[in-house]
């Protein structure tokens, strides 16, 4: 048995945050599938270990984690990696972790469930335009962000990237070009993507991409 | 000049969650009103303290915060009061803050805006009943939560209530009735309510309610 169990699926974004900081830090881990399409988040049996009904559930030595968040700042103290220097650094990650969630994630996931994974009848255009609108939104404060600063808290990468990256790399399913449009974001895209031991959200976790389509 | 000044608006239940904290820790504070709906938090100055683009912005000893989460992490330790008495806790607090951010206040806060503040003209019905449709949603997961404990994180208050109470006040306001479809909530809001130093949103900041429709 591997040391971490992540439970998660392959166009879950948010798994994505966890199973990066796993495997850019050479961690043994195993992921474990979520039928999530199959609604296999709100089974009374998953409500057990996340009442939130969500992916990802991190398992190491008994303990049970969920929220992107709380796995990525647990997981920076094991690996003594990505963490702060210093308490303005705590409290920069902490700060880019809560709007990510607010702002970018929660739009660019939300937005992209509905278009892609929704039955086509229930597709509803006006609610998609808002979500890709608030996502546009979000990439254009990262963006100014990443203009002044290599990495989203400043000169070094810390979790604060990797909870930020979590949906990046499905941008182009939901037409957004960042090389276009959001230059800087795209930069760093890259430079995450050059980092050893990246892989793609679909070559790191288990599920067939847009399976829900 | 008082210690703490917290830039902030009368209907903004992020700026309250500060405002609250603040409050209820007795703390010399005070409100500086931001024009929001005259778009003031879009302005070159404000993003330049704030490049979220969003209230609470909160000043103290020379420095400026911002993320509500942030703040009421920051203030925790400078009162001793609301925070974690252990890791486990911790990892809790920060656990139903993000999901808070992610999932209650970012639907409940939005749907709201569109359906009070937007001109009529612009008030998409399909949008904001999806979006108070995700409220309900999360408000059934913190129900649930509430069933099985007397606050968000177990025995004691701590900011992640602080974090999720931040729009119940206005919940009358997108005709959701707590008490009749949320019995656990509605027990909750009140014990917040009944907190020795607590006061509404509308008579903690400034801005007169419902300013902007």
């Amino acid at each position: 048995m591997s040391e971490y169990k992540l439970h998660c699926f392959a166009q879950s974004g948010n798994a994505y945050k966890a199973a990066l900081m796993l495997e850019l830090n050479g961690a043994d881990w195993e992921p474990q599938f979520v039928d999530f399409f199959k609604g296999e988040t709100r089974q009374p049996d998953y409500l057990k270990t996340n009442e939130m009904a969500e992916v990802p559930t991190l398992e190491h030595n008994g303990t049970s984690l969920t929220q992107s968040g709380v796995i990525l700042d647990y997981l920076s103290a094991q690996f003594t990696a990505y963490g702060p220097r210093n308490a303005v650094e705590k409290r920069e990650i902490l700060r880019w972790t809560l709007w990510d969630n607010h702002k970018l994630t929660a739009n660019i996931a939300t937005g992209r469930f509905m278009m892609l994974f929704l039955p086509e009848d229930k597709r509803n255009p006006d609610v998609i335009g808002f979500l890709i609108g608030r996502a546009k939104a979000a990439l254009t404060v990262l963006d100014r962000r990443l203009g002044a600063n290599e990495w989203v808290v400043g000169d070094q990468m810390t979790t604060a990237d990797l909870s930020c990256v979590g949906y990046m790399y499905y941008l182009d399913e939901i037409e957004i070009d960042a090389a276009k449009d959001y230059p800087n974001v795209a930069r760093w895209i890259d430079a995450i993507q050059n980092l050893p031991g990246w892989k793609h959200p679909y070559d790191l976790m288990p599920g067939h991409p847009l399976a829900g389509a």
